[in-house]
């Protein structure tokens, strides 16, 4: 297999970044069609259809959109696309070593369903396993994320991600007190004392307790929220305005952007579920397709610490006070 | 006192939209000015502030530029802004029969200190005791709500609330089932077992369970979201994105210009603790100032059911799912 040069990299990015744009415009379309906008979108379905058939079918043109455009361009790379893969049986990690476009045509399926803003389109380009360039486009909220390996992480292609960078702060000494914590209550909520929900909101509460509560898990954190969009979440930390994001159950195209545009950014990324010698364990760069993920924000370095050092001292604050999810690769 | 005139009112109502716009984008440049963006924001604070003074020094800013605006404009009416407030002892009920102003200069001020997108500024003018006017604007999400009573709530000047409305859907036949449940953790973190927070999460847990969950009470809500803005959590109910919003604890700037804004785009606004017979009990518009509130959104007929009638079921539907919260005027 041929590498890809610098160059040809460039106009992927180019044309990745064009092809978000163009795709969150389609999403957005069918978005105004549902509230009555004069516009492009009001022929897009008829008087019959409800709520869920537009969601659905904005899902489907829209991918069925980035994956012809993709394939008319690039017709020797792979696809992996929420909508084509959800309907498959298969359930093995989908990333292999060739070029691979992964995309989520609409994440944040439940915002856009009641026009919530947080929805977006979510596009990656990932060589030889590892996610190389991210576009996540927000139509709704005007916000634009885009990132390419060596060419920095940006918001709206002229605001450098993180945010705050002159410089980039370490993360807080007395964390996670001073982070806000994103987190989801996801889709699993079956009420099993322990099953995924009650591990999830044990770990929230230690989270959120105050310091010293929880037999000394309380963690304090300045806030918690929760978006209902995973490609956001990570967004907002590789905007550095999250600092822990915490996560079980996605798969390959809701993380996929994120990842390319976090790691650009500077963020750390490992695995939600705390090893047992949590305390000590060897962090290591999460596994695309783990399903598990637990995101720290970028950060710079304090009198005493790297920047890594003060990411890593986060991350097993965190696998202290949070439950281990069950989340496989085959169902759930 | 003197009635205010249709004309007078529209003088208000266009006068308070132009000053939330002035003072959003005051607040954008004290952001910008932390993210090093080259432009007006560069000179507002010395190399020394850190975050804490740039928030503190934006909030009382903007404050005092709000509040100086309207002193200037309509020097007989009554001014009440958060930074003014907090700082007095008294926590009796603000608001009295005279023409108020009541100004929040920035509603999300956790989120503020981190840049995410979710803050605001709100302003409302309240006459006898009724919110009248109200507008709400975020600036780093280009989201502007207003709504001048008898003149319909509107985003962006342009689209008017709730953004699905021909017709406008009642409330799910099966609710909380299919809605959005929006909350918040808050400040108050004591693990004391029957405290704020512990009544707050099993509130939480039982929307979000699975039906027939948590001994009957499961909601099996569509989804939860938690901003940091409870400003913003009034503006998405009005748009009729978030379904269902209950919490506790808020002050009247952080509600007055939401509740404006959703009264009008018409939203009910309750009390979000249960009364003891919370089946049968009357459904009132709450006190404004009373720090407990339970939104629902905007809502039209079902086949069998007014608008209003579905909005009901629901707060009832809530009521049984909620714990009640200990938020009294003094203190907390």
């Amino acid at each position: 297999m041929s590498e890809i040069s610098e160059r040809e990299l460039g106009e992927i990015y180019d044309f990745a970044v064009q092809l978000g744009k163009d795709a969150g415009n389609l999403l957005m379309n069918f978005a105004k069609a549902r509230w009555g906008d004069k516009g492009s979108g009001e022929q897009l379905f008829s008087e019959k259809d409800n709520a869920v058939d537009i969601v659905t079918k904005a899902d489907e043109d829209v991918e069925a959109f980035v994956k012809s455009s993709i394939q008319k361009k690039y017709s020797t790379h792979k696809f992996i696309g929420e909508e084509t893969y959800s309907k498959g049986a298969s359930r093995d990690y989908l990333i292999g070593d060739e070029p691979t476009w992964c995309v989520d045509p609409l994440d944040g399926t439940v915002n856009y369903t009641h026009l919530f803003p947080m929805f977006c389109v979510s596009i990656a380009f990932i060589v030889h396993g590892k996610a190389t360039v991210g576009v996540i486009y927000a139509p709704f909220l005007n916000q634009l994320f885009t990132a390419c390996k060596g060419r920095g992480a940006w918001l709206n292609e002229t605001q450098q991600l993180p945010l705050i960078r002159n410089p980039i702060p370490p993360m807080p000494a007395r964390a996670p007190g001073g982070c806000i914590f994103s987190c989801e209550w996801g889709k699993d909520r079956r009420d099993k004392p322990d099953g995924n929900m009650h591990r999830k909101v044990e770990s929230f509460i230690n989270m959120a307790a105050e310091a010293g509560g929880r037999d000394g898990k309380g963690g304090m954190v300045h806030g918690i929220r929760s978006l209902g969009s995973a490609t956001l979440d990570f967004a907002y930390v590789a905007m550095g305005a999250f600092d822990i994001w915490w996560e079980g159950g996605c798969w390959e195209w809701d993380v996929s952007a994120g990842i390319a545009i976090l790691q650009e950014a500077g963020g750390l990324i490992t695995t939600a579920n705390p090893p047992q010698d949590h305390q000590t364990a060897e962090i290591t760069n999460v596994r695309l397709g783990s399903r598990l993920y637990l995101a720290i924000r970028p950060a710079g370095p304090s009198d005493t610490e790297t920047g890594r050092q003060t990411q890593e001292r986060v991350v097993r604050e965190v696998w202290k006070r949070v439950r281990e999810l069950d989340y496989s690769r085959s169902g759930a």
